[in-house]
């Protein structure tokens, strides 16, 4: 199964040549301090659409055949697969539509349609998404493209590790957040082929611990409410994912709301990188101890960069102008 | 004159050579886009201390005699000054005594103090600054290294923009911010050297225009009270800074509040960089379409990152957890 994996990956890899961006790889001596460890960041919130799921959007779609471009692509998405998708069908000219809870942010529906697909709202509960998406595409007879449960999605997710490891490997322990699973199988698929005793390790916030309920379950846990600031890391875990999990991932790390927001200041004010909630979930077991502490070198996907900032930058017009002399 | 100012930029370059960061540089298509130009992104927001101040300040204190070194160094400041003069003493093995307004954020106090400067409190007034500053160089007899009004700090800074042309260049234009003039004096120093028919840009708040209206009176105006969010760039002209400035900046752009705060979060949200202020105003004229429209080649310094995140975090730890699936 690993070899079969491993081809998909190398598929998605050619499709993406040229046309993702090869995101940087950031290290920090501050970091490394505290970690006493050698940390590089494979920075995917520089990646287009904003985050990593670029790539998995992109590969699915290109690797369509010509009846299927024909008819277009449908998803239900709340974030960063809905732009992903969106940016992704514009650049191979096929029509998309994006079905999205009516209480997102404005500024995430903005994006969407910016990259020129249909936004169609919807409540905001699963089973009206569902049922939106199935009547959408009886409607348009677009193609469905899950977020995260497809080996093609997989597939291009894994690219980001391939790269790191080219980059910057090999790697003791590799971090990665954990939401519907499609970051966390590729990272495992793509570290599995390339490295030797490497780690694969899931990162999960203590409030939306499916997958590690799961794991330990040996069952998929799909039945629960997500308490968490990180709103990328709320959905359920695919099946194809957990398979792929159950397989080739180490461990799974929790951590806490606090931990969680520690861990995006740090990364923010130190390294001076914006990156979103879910993407600090993979950082903060690195800041309080859980990894680390014996020199290790240890890859982490940082996994996107798309916050809401409407709160900070309505609050600093407010208090712009200050008379005090710097 | 410019011989002599390169010769400096020279012996700068040599003794940053391996101990500075060589930040990257940064593009953006959606900028680019909108500027209908090609932009490049110096990110000093990435260099060491937060800020293009460490070139500066490491530059000088490398250059002290061994005499001068043993009495240590002294300087006031609210800011990157501050920081990069205690890093750059930490990693030189000098004493540093840093003077800073009571009522400066105690983040930045504090990243002076880990730096192993001792920090001395003063009233939030220039001239408690200056006299609180007089008074300790008498007890410590420690060096006073200004924030800009010195060729060392000014040839230091002048190495960013030396290493934005090394990888990107040649450029039409490049734009700078203006505070005190050490940047702006470098950037103009080494364009005017390595380029043919570049203009260099300085850019200012409209609230702290002194630069504009010194060049065009032809006299320094060091008499003034800023009001701009652009902490970095309320310090009058230095007397050496304005010299060089008569002769080598071609022009200086005024910006306002408003485009000040568009220009970050433009950058924070679809860069995922985050920069300060007074790095804010060096790209405002791109958006407001002050500069570029004819496809120019346009480098840009990006002077620091270091912003007070106190209050945005503080909101978000009390809105975290959400049940909202995503």
């Amino acid at each position: 199964m690993k070899d079969k994996l491993w081809k998909e990956v190398s598929g998605a890899k050619d499709r993406l040549e040229g046309v993702a961006h090869v995101t940087p790889v950031f290290t920090s001596s501050s970091l490394d301090h505290i970690a006493k460890s050698c940390v590089y960041f494979k920075a995917e919130n520089l990646q287009l659409s904003g985050s990593f799921k670029f790539r998995g959007a992109y590969n699915t779609l290109s690797a369509l055949s010509g009846e299927e471009r024909k008819r277009g692509v449908i998803t239900h998405s709340s974030g960063n697969h809905g732009q992903a998708l969106a940016l992704a069908a514009k650049m191979l000219d096929e029509r998309a539509f994006v079905i999205m809870p009516a209480d997102a942010p404005a500024v995430k529906r903005e994006a969407v349609a910016a990259y020129g697909a249909m936004v169609i709202p919807c409540a905001p509960t699963q089973s009206s998404r569902v049922g939106k998406t199935r009547e959408m595409i009886e409607q348009t007879s677009a193609v469905f493209i899950d977020s995260h449960d497809d080996l093609k999605v997989i597939a291009g997710q894994a690219t980001a590790t391939v790269e790191l490891i080219e980059e910057s490997g090999p790697f003791d322990i590799i971090l990665a957040p954990i939401g519907g699973g499609g970051l966390i199988a590729g990272t495992a698929i793509a570290a599995a082929h390339l490295l030797d005793g490497v780690r694969v390790i899931g990162c999960e916030p203590a409030g939306a611990d499916d997958a590690f309920r799961s794991l330990a379950a040996g069952e998929r846990i799909t039945d629960f409410v997500p308490q968490t600031i990180a709103d990328g890391l709320r959905t359920p875990l695919g099946k194809l994912n957990f398979e792929i999990m159950q397989q080739l991932v180490d461990a799974i790390i929790l951590v806490s709301e606090e931990e969680i927001l520690q861990a995006m200041r740090f990364v923010w004010e130190r390294m001076k990188l914006i990156i979103e909630p879910s993407s600090a979930v993979a950082v903060a077991p690195l800041l309080t101890g859980a990894i680390g502490g014996n020199g290790e070198r240890i890859g982490v996907i940082i996994s996107g960069g798309n916050v809401d900032l409407d709160s900070f930058f309505s609050t600093l017009a407010k208090t712009s102008v200050s008379p005090l002399q710097s």
